[in-house]
């Protein structure tokens, strides 16, 4: 049964339209409300309003439907909503009263606020670390093919020479810049919300500073209504953040793809990652690349998801901010996903040292050419132009 | 086991990651692929491919593949990458020689393009079914409320006398266009790709104009590269026009959610279609409207990871493309569950006759009063400037 | 001065705030606005308004204004607010009473909606023919390079044999479909708003349909608050269409740079259409390819930018719609200059016949090896195989 | 005459579309291009490209040009293309040889990024100090309302009891996150990609640390790919940050809009920041809240330009970027805008404390005798239910 409900019937397809996936959503984060309800369970206690033997046995309970959680043996049904109505009518369920006491001092606004922010705060860190995996791999190929020369290319066509140590560096830097984005969005997302209740807080004068303590958030986000005002705010401060590592991603994919082709040969990519063709026996294709490259839209079109519910919104609650939820597991889940398998394919990728030396043809040397009449004295652009009239403008 | 495979081993992390939900996604897809075979196979008859009791039988077990289907006893692994794979599969396990000939003269490519089509197809003829409802129940309070006057609002601000029965008709004219663009959409992607294989046709010479007729396109897609092109393209016509939809379905939502506030009070939400507050116990919320307001995003959002993942691609598959179904199928079931929703809760709308009625405050009426002077030879900007002087302007 | 303005000074900071480009970008629109009012002065005149004389007189100037326009003296100021306000002062000086009649029945609301409607009309139509004149040029080169052998390439791998002719006969169906898309669009919005006025018609009961007729639209839009309401959405059914146009032209400028390459050396881009490098003396690079595949970003950012503005709003005019027009007129712009530039560049292509043919390596042909053991019965799964175990694969 | 162009005419509509509205954007940049200029040329004189008495001509000059060009004489023509070569043109004129010099050992990738990038940081300041002044005006609101009761809202109905002085802090603190997002992405971007010249370096062994101290750059970015993979995605950067602040501005927007409506009566827009109706002579409007509202659409999808110009690049310089400036300029204009606009209407809204309380009826304080219940030892769920029973819910 839901929270609110006891006098009136919700006719059952409405329901099933506004709780829409969230039963099935909401399992990412039952164990996060579970911790945040302990956290809740002792402020509530520390004020009175729970004697030590109910928050002793909220405590017990909840540790319990962790346990539950992990086994699989938790459910959230469509008639429950959500796992925060789930977990509180579980808790009446075994306790009687200690159960109907818990909500006290909260709304499921603050509940679902705290949970997502202890969720990401978990999941932000794996994407750290898998970023620095990552970084570490591309460092690795750098210094393993820093002689390696190579062309550069500007305009898709052959500019300059350039190593291919070099080049995988040019990524190692721009992951190292994504994960410092992250670290700063971390920051900037990580404050308490729990006590907000429904975005005004509540008469039970709550001591916030206390679950802030326990729950490890760097700070307690006093005013009640920028809480809740922050919700859906803070999903695309996060969802931006991957959209940046994802468009890292999807560059280094494209690189890939075109550079593996055998018009360039300049790369290879292990047979366990490829895959072929249902009508061409002949095929070897770069599948892993090609995903990871439109992963960069999935996580993207999740950002802007979460926008465009915000657009237009006014101040407080309303139900959209529901659909923030799973474009935010989504574009998470993505991520991490696509940063294992890059590193993963990195590892077996192959450089054909020969094939990108013997690219880097004649013409590509003529800036350093006019560069050499430079230091003997003429002045760049007159160099530049006597070399231009030497060189077989290539198409 | 997936068709391309048999000399090399995927990684098993990189099959997880390139097929993705695909398994789950094609469930979907099943029956349109089985009928798209039967076509196919018959086609591979009429040009001697297959011989009658095979076509026979391939026939045959292709129907039983929908019945399986239909009873949700056809399953498809992630060893089988995707249904088309899983179909050949079943086929070939049932009918040996036979199953292996299918795939003569066609692709999986061509064969998910088919799948898609004829799965749109009908979609669209469902979304425009259940738009032809919504207007039919906006007629209906349209002609019900002709008479009730209302203030009309701009720059949210009362404005002029309206009447509730225009108001209504205003959604019943905006949605009535979209239903012609969705029909403009569905006749133009209405194309047959099958027999185009992987884009390039095959040396088959099959008979596609057959294909055609016998699964009712409006014609073929004769270029076959252009066949190739269109997926992704017709892909995000559609969600460009179920975009349409929602974004009148919003606004629609988000008047009646404004104008059913206590504040104006000039609609009220049925007790069925409200929801309550797990804190306040006085809270009757209109979830629904607000659900249906977040749902342009989710199919907007759908629609821009299509685009985003097309942008970029050079001509011919890409596996990215892949990416392209689920967003499809998400955005048109999302649009038909809002449709169905918003018919039921207009349905359940009281409309406060007598409020809307005393909202007609005698300041709206200072443009008629302004034309009234027009009518007796003031030019309307002195008349403007008369009347001007005698409102005490609200603010 | 404004039209409402008289007893109150706006803060200037806020005028020009409010204002924004306007009277830049109404340049567009002062011949238009002045043929609308030109029918809504035959329509005043018709319902006796105005009298014959009055009538006679608002044409002439309405006229003048059209001449002045064109030879760039008619001037719209920051204190006109906008190009409707400046023709209305400007009747007004130079007609007395007869300027000040013109605005009875009507509010800057449908005047606006008006003159946009018969702007985009006139603009669809211009890239209506622009598409042809494309399509034709595609379908010239489709012929005369019709027995070319090139490779096509999925995966961005080589693939199959196919025909230059046929890949540019791909893209001439392309935009034949996004013609036939824009003529839907074009139909669709070809609706007459003026006389809506605000949003809520007027008690002047004017002649809607002669106006309809005047200006030869395809039906009155007669809902007031549809009319109203359509601002916005009409102008992002444009734009969508308009994004599709771009999708294939980004999509054939990606191919023409790919395969421009020297690696590829399929075609070669006129020396007049290929730029230079302020450093490297031997580039030439295609920047006209590169502009006109970012300028799909520039496009349907436009459209983004009017869906977002959108998103939120309730019925009725919003001051917020004024930020549709600036997109609107950007995105068509841009694709009327991106399609005679496209033709331009295609028309001083090069295709190297021999570079095409010379890169159609034997295993391209194996799916055909596989069919033509389908022809001598081998089922085809078993042929693929077969093919498989003899061909190398290709990274 | 273009830096690379001597040997070949540039056909004139290519030159046209490809240059674009660069001339007019570049106005923008010719300062910090000479800045850029000074500390390269005290680089080349650091390493002997240029002698003592160049490298004071060259600085004499380019301080002229920042003059000429604040009293608005300097000139770009589109045969300049960009201001880099307007620059580099008119150097050569005035100081023949030492002109032609300064160009050694930079590209103008590099030069267009350092300007950017200068004029990027000195931006981002500007927006930094109008966020606190915002932030310092809303906490003066937030001071002298804080007594004054307001209903707060959720789900667009009346929920609890709030303070209007709170009302202000919630989005006092928004702005205060937002400043903190637009200090680290100011901090992550503040790289000196000078000297990484096409994004391959030279081979001048530029000191380019020398050039991060003279321009005050945080870091070196060494990797001279790198700096130019940067371009587009620190675009992409500020404007996800600028979007942050639109976000919070267009909410706030939204509120005043929404509570300034007389169906509220909380808020009172002062005459001069209202605008009126050119058909209503009784309306007075609240367009500056409007175009803020609006403007974030604006220069979100400038963000969205540049993340679909990026999408599907492969690394290194493409025309396509060219293309990123315009929105880059856009966003930070229009924010700039707005922020001024916000705080000056801010400053001259009435807050009507009178309907604030009069608007706090009875039934918003049930969740508060629900916890008076709590606070005498019922259960909260029993207490809720006990509420719900006496409170007649309000549609």
């Amino acid at each position: 049964m839901k929270l609110w409900q006891e006098r009136r019937r919700l006719d059952r397809r409405v329901e099933t339209f506004t709780v829409g996936d969230d039963p099935e959503i909401d399992l990412e984060l039952v164990e996060f409300d579970c911790r945040a309800s302990i956290a809740h369970t002792k402020m509530l206690r520390s004020i009175g309003v729970l004697n030590a033997a109910e928050a002793r046995s909220l405590e017990t309970e909840l540790k319990n439907i962790i346990a539950l959680h992990r086994k699989k043996k938790f459910k959230i049904g469509v008639e429950d909503e959500d796992c925060h109505t789930a977990i509180e009518n579980h808790l009446t369920r075994r306790l009687g009263a200690a159960g109907k006491k818990i909500h006290a001092g909260r709304s499921r606004n603050d509940q679902v606020l705290t949970a997502i922010r202890l969720w990401s705060r978990l999941k932000l860190r794996q994407i750290g670390t898998r970023l620095q995996v990552l970084v570490k791999t591309l460092n690795l190929l750098s210094r393993r093919y820093r002689n390696a020369p190579v062309p550069g290319y500007t305009h898709s066509r052959k500019a300059m020479p350039y190593t291919v140590g070099k080049y995988f560096a040019a990524f190692a830097d721009a992951f190292r810049d994504d994960l410092r984005f992250i670290e700063s969005v971390s920051r900037l997302t990580d404050q308490n919300p729990l006590g907000s209740a429904a975005g005004y807080g509540t008469t039970l004068k709550p001591d916030r500073d206390l679950t802030t303590r326990l729950l490890d958030f760097r700070k307690t986000q006093r005013n009640e209504l920028y809480a809740q005002n922050s919700r859906g705010k803070f999903e695309s401060l996060i969802l931006a953040a991957l959209s940046q590592i994802m468009l890292d991603i999807q560059r280094l994919a494209s690189d890939l793809i075109l550079f593996s082709m055998e018009e360039f040969g300049f790369f290879r990519l292990a047979d366990e990652f490829s895959t072929g063709s249902s009508i061409m026996p002949q095929k070897k294709n770069p599948d892993v690349f090609e995903i990871a490259r439109a992963n960069f839209a999935v996580v993207h079109s999740a950002y802007l998801q979460v926008i465009e519910i915000l657009k237009g919104l006014t101040s407080g609650y309303h139900r959209d901010l529901q659909k923030t939820k799973e474009p935010l597991i989504r574009g998470v889940k993505n991520t991490l996903e696509t940063l294992q398998i890059m590193t993963l394919a990195l590892k077996g990728l192959r450089v054909d040292v020969a094939r990108c030396r013997s690219a880097c043809t004649d013409e590509i040397r003529s800036a350093a050419r006019a560069l050499d009449l430079v230091r003997r004295g003429v002045p760049f652009r007159d160099a530049y132009r006597a070399i231009a009239r030497t060189v077989g403008v290539r198409s």
